[in-house]
């Protein structure tokens, strides 16, 4: 599909704000610098963002009082790819259609390149120019760092690396990318909601919709994986395979991963049916775009 | 020196909450709790934790108001340890006299240990059973961030990266550590002045104390490198030498190196003289210990 003509206008605002706050937290040293900003600009779908802010946006707020908590996820995402691209972890060489940060940097560079990008997104969270209560910004605190650390996003890292060569059942594959990328994109929602003082009834709705797009957002890539070539999805083609990952294709074949994504879409739609108050045209494209995109 | 009766109390106080902190924090992974747990809690002198409730303490606060701060601060100097030990890193094999996290496990484990620990650090100053307001909750996450990112600890991180094999001047070798070891040192007792809701004129004269004291556990760390043994200090000896890492005793000698250290205790008692309203006893036997201490 393209893109709808709001993907860009997001983009540009969430680049130029994601290129500010990395000024306003990070660092005088020219190579970490370098490496925090080719980590976190060059390419990417800013997907997280984009959800946070159309969330925000559905539920009346600007999207100025939501960049904030749109960027601090994307340092977070940026941070967890740099990571795990090591040698150590998938010893991955392309990202984004570029060279991953150890292989444009070296490796001890990527480790601190991780770890200033990840404080980074604590940080930005509590700068003064953020319009928002002393109250939301914590929770905001409180929420990106269940959704990321050892309950969240690298406890499904942790999972994804012991399950390498291993058979895995597909309760314990969705258990891992509910985790891995799942727990982030839900915040993404729950980050606009909070930023947007949404009702409990909406956030529930607005959850369910995120659960159900994260692992879409999977299923895809999974299926991008054996359908889709190098070039096209920036990064190296048949990966999952070659590292006997199991995905859910090689557990539900192409036909069935493909079944699972028609199901996964429809969910999102219906959760979103439930906000009735609220414009949710941008939050269905996001969705359309996830399971239609090519890379 | 014999360390005084209050590290103890302290001490036992710190290690029981650490261990909470990870189970409220962390995760359902076996092999990433284990690693956690052996990274957080295995051999360390608490002195950022303790000069965090000492400084709490001097100001009239409860410690009880102050161990989430303190605690977080050891979240993320523990966090940069299992980091900065990494191959790729200082490649470093014994710390605390234990095998570094990479060694007792295995590099991806600990890329991820230390990732889950830095998000653990921000993730505990918002919980609830931490009786501070929202605001100085916050104030606590951007001092943190501050001191810990690509503004502070990682930053001399990477100076250090960059400067082995280099000829370094005393003033860029004291930048170095000012950031790698100092602000979070320096962030202790602002932390610890935060919870007990110090005024500006205390803040400052805690700060300079804090200056000067995480500089001189620094030129005594240098010291204890050349006249150390490996089984005393818990890591390896000579270990800077090795790298070719330049020290306050390369630089100045063991004699300079030793005035320097002893003047910087000098700077530590005068500032603690300014803070007329407090009881300074705890900060001061902190430095004595740091500048007298064997490991």
């Amino acid at each position: 599909m393209n893109k709808p003509a709001f993907f860009d206008v997001y983009r540009a605002e969430i680049d130029t704000a994601l290129s500010r706050f990395l000024d306003q937290t990070s660092t005088s040293d020219a190579r970490l610098t370098n490496a925090m900003r080719y980590s976190l600009l060059l390419g990417g779908k800013r997907i997280r963002p984009m959800l946070c802010l159309a969330t925000a946006k559905a539920l009346g707020t600007d999207s100025n009082k939501a960049l904030h908590a749109a960027c601090s996820l994307e340092f977070i995402h940026a941070y967890s790819l740099v990571h795990d691209d090591l040698p150590a972890m998938d010893d991955d060489a392309l990202r984004r259609g570029q060279a991953t940060c150890h292989i444009a940097f070296d490796e001890a560079t990527a480790i601190l390149t991780g770890d200033a990008l990840q404080t980074s997104a604590f940080h930005l969270l509590t700068l003064d120019d953020f319009q928002q209560s002393d109250s939301v910004k914590l929770a905001l605190v409180a929420e990106l760092a269940q959704a990321s650390g050892g309950r969240g996003m690298v406890l499904g890292q942790a999972i994804d690396l012991s399950a390498v060569g291993n058979l895995l059942s597909l309760e314990d594959l969705e258990h891992m990318h509910q985790h891995k990328t799942g727990k982030l994109i839900e915040s993404a929602v729950v980050m606009g909601a909070l930023c947007g003082s949404a009702n409990t009834t909406s956030v529930d709705a607005l959850k369910k919709y995120a659960k159900a797009l994260g692992l879409a957002f999977q299923v895809q890539d999974d299926i991008l994986d054996v359908t889709g070539d190098t070039q096209t999805i920036g990064k190296s083609a048949g990966a999952d395979k070659a590292l006997n990952k199991p995905t859910y294709v090689s557990l539900l074949g192409l036909g069935g991963a493909q079944d699972k994504l028609a199901s996964l879409y429809e969910t999102c739609l219906s959760c979103l049916e439930d906000l009735t108050d609220s414009d949710t045209s941008e939050l269905k494209a996001i969705a359309q775009y996830v399971i239609e995109r090519e890379h």
